[in-house]
C-alpha cells in the first residue's frame, strides 16, 4: 500500500508504533502495542535530518524498560510513547552538508515510518552498503555486532584456544558472539530454541557443539558439550543458563553479562541461586552496556569489517515485512522465534 | 581440669570434636556436634610434629561444608568426621628441624587437643608472638586478616578516596577489611547486627558510618550512609546484603564475594534478584578464595605486619574459654554473637 517516491522515501501515511497498555500476567505481547497513523514530520530544521525508515531492529531488551526504569539503553518506556531501536534509514530531506538525499545511515530512532532527527545521531553507511546487505548494518556491522564483539574481546577478553558458553547463541547478538569467538581462535558451544536454530549454529556459525535448553537441565547439556569444563561464558538469558554456567565454569573462569531475555518479562527476576561457587572458583561476572564502550567502534569495525567482506563471518536475521508487522516482530523476538536478529524491512 | 605440662603443652586426655549427627531444619546448632575423648596420638614420625591446640578459630564458612561439597578451604564434613580450622599451636615434639618443642605455630588443625601434622602444615610465630598476642595471628595477622587484605587489595583494588561497603564488618575477616581499607584511605560504611557491633565499626575501627541490617531494608540503610554511591562491596554475608549493594553500586563499581555467611544454613540460596542492573552500571563481582593466593603472603605480612606493630590496626577477638566450648562457639559465630573473631582458648 506504499509507494517509492523517486527519492527513495516511503511515501503514504507516517505512521508509529505507541505502547497502548501495559503488559499482563503473561507478559509482553503484540496486543500491548499499536499502529497510529501520525501528521508528517515537520521539515528538518539546521543540523537536521527527514528520514525514512527502512529496516528496523527488534531488541529483547526493551521489555525491561516497559513501566520500568530509564536504563544506558534509553528512558523507561511509558503509556503512549513510542519506542526506538537502532534502523536504516534513508535520508528524505537534510539541513546538514553531511547528509544528502537518497544517504543511507544507522541510528537510533523512534518506531515511526519518518523522524526528523539530529544529524549527529546518524552515522553514514560505506559506499558498499548495498552490496554487504543493509541488514549486516543491523547485525554482525550494527549495534549488535559492536555489542558482542565489545562483551567477547574487551569485557571477556576471549583468547584462543579457550572454550566459550554463548546463550541465546542464534539470536541477534549471540550469533555474532559465536562467530567472532570462533574467528578468534576459541571452541564454542551454543544454547537456543529449536532444532533449526541448533542446526544454524553447528551448521553455519561454526558452534563445536549446541542444545536446546527446552530439553533437560542447561547444566547437565552444558557438562556434557564440555567436559573440561568452560573458561567464557557469555550471556544473552540468564535465569536457569547462567547458573549452569556458574556450576561449569572452571577455577577463574569469567562470565560477561550481556542480556537477561528470560527474566525480562518476569515480575520476580531469578537471581543465580548458586553464586556462592564464585567464591569457591574465584569466577569473574562483569555485566556491560555497549554504549559506554563508544571509543572502541573503530577497532571494531576495523576487525569486524574485515570479517565480513572476507565471508568469514555473516549477519544472521529473519524478516518482517511491513511497518504493521513491529508489534508482531518485537513479541517474537521476546517469544525466541526467528533466526539471528528480527528485522522490520519498511521498503 | 587441665595442667601445663612443664613444656607448656596439655596434659589430660585428648579430645576432639565430631559432627554427630546433621543439622536439622533450624539449621547449624551446638547439639549437632559433640566432644569425644580419643586415644593420646602417637609419636611423631619423620618430618612431623606433636602439637598441642591453644588458640582455635572458628570460620562460618565450614557450616557450607557439613554434608555438602568438597571446595578451596576444605572437605565436605561428613557424620563423625573431625573439622579443622586454622589456631595456634605448641609444638609437645618434633622430629623435623624446624620445630623444637615450645614453639608455637599456626597452621590448619583438627578440632583436637592434640594431633601430629606435617611440619609443612605448620608456620612458626615470629619472636614477638607473645608481645602481639596470639590471637593476632588467628586475626589480623592470621588467615582471616590475609583474607582481608588480599580480596580488598588484590581482588577488589581498593584506592584511596573510595567509598568501601563492608558487610559483617565486625566479624573477623570484616573487621580486617574495615581496617585496611582506612588505612588505605578509603571511606568505609559497615554492616553488623548489633549496637555493640556498630560502636565498635564507628568508635573503635575507623568506619564513617555503620548500619544495623536487622532495622529495615539493606538498601535504605546503605544509600542512606552513601547518597552517592559505594565504589567497592567487599561481603562476607550474602543474601539482602549483596542484592543491597547491587543496588547502590557506582557506575562501574566493583564487588568482591568472601563469604556467604547469610546463606551457608539455608537450603535454598537466595541468589542476587536484581543482578541484571549488573549489566547496565556495567559492575563486575569477583569471588575469591585465599588459599589460591598464598604467592601474596609476604606482601601481605609486610604491609599489615607495620600496621600491627605501629597501633594503626588491631585484631578483634571474642574468647571461649576450653576446648568443650567448641561446639557452642562454633554455633555462635554461625548467629553472629561476638564481636570479631570468636576464638577458642584452650590453654
Amino acid at each position: 500500500m506504499t509507494t517509492h517516491s523517486p527519492a527513495g522515501g516511503v511515501a503514504g501515511p507516517v505512521r508509529e508504533v505507541r505502547l497502548d497498555r501495559y503488559p499482563g500476567a503473561e507478559g509482553v505481547t503484540e496486543r500491548d502495542f499499536a499502529v497510529f497513523p501520525v501528521t508528517a514530520p515537520a521539515s528538518p530544521g539546521p543540523g537536521e535530518a527527514l528520514v525514512a525508515l527502512r529496516r528496523l531492529g527488534m531488541n529483547a531488551g526493551l521489555a525491561s524498560r516497559i513501566g520500568g526504569p530509564d536504563t544506558a539503553y534509553g528512558p523507561g518506556v511509558r503509556l503512549g510513547d513510542v519506542p526506538g531501536s537502532d534502523a536504516v534509514v534513508e535520508v528524505v530531506a537534510s539541513r546538514d552538508p553531511a547528509l544528502r538525499p537518497g544517504d543511507l545511515a544507522v541510528g537510533k530512532v523512534p518506531w515511526r515510518t519518518r523522524s526528523v532527527l539530529p544529524a549527529s545521531a546518524l552515522r553514514k553507511l560505506p559506499p558498499d552498503a548495498a552490496d554487504l546487505g543493509l541488514e549486516s548494518f543491523l547485525t554482525v556491522l550494527g549495534h549488535v555486532g559492536f555489542t558482542a564483539w565489545t562483551g567477547l574481546v574487551r569485557v571477556g577478553r576471549v583468547r584462543e584456544g579457550e572454550t566459550v558458553f554463548v546463550s541465546g547463541a542464534a539470536g541477534g547478538v549471540g550469533s555474532c558472539a559465536v562467530q567472532f569467538a570462533r574467528a578468534r581462535g576459541a571452541r564454542v558451544i551454543g544454547s537456543a530454541g529449536s532444532a533449526r536454530k541448533l542446526a544454524l549454529l553447528t551448521g553455519v556459525l561454526g558452534a563445536e557443539a549446541a542444545f536446546d535448553h527446552h530439553e533437560g537441565p542447561a547444566a547437565d547439556a552444558l557438562r556434557a558439550a564440555a567436559p573440561g569444563g568452560i573458561d567464557l561464558f557469555f550471556d544473552n538469558v540468564g535465569g536457569e543458563q547462567l547458573e549452569a554456567a556458574l556450576e561449569v565454569l572452571r577455577f577463574r573462569g569469567r562470565a560477561v553479562l550481556c542480556g537477561a531475555a528470560s527474566q525480562y518479562a518476569r515480575r520476580e527476576v531469578r537471581g543465580p541461586a548458586n553464586y556462592v561457587r564464585m567464591i569457591y572458583q574465584e569466577l569473574t561476572v562483569r555485566g556491560f552496556t555497549v554504549t559506554a564502550h563508544e571509543e572502541l567502534r573503530p577497532a571494531f569495525e576495523e576487525e569486524v569489517g574485515a570479517l565480513v567482506r572476507d565471508g568469514v563471518v555473516r549477519g544472521v536475521h529473519t524478516t518482517a515485512e511491513g511497518f504493521d508487522a513491529v508489534p508482531a516482530a518485537f513479541a517474537g523476538t521476546l517469544a525466541g522465534r526467528g533466526l539471528g536478529r528480527t528485522i522490520v524491512s519498511v521498503d
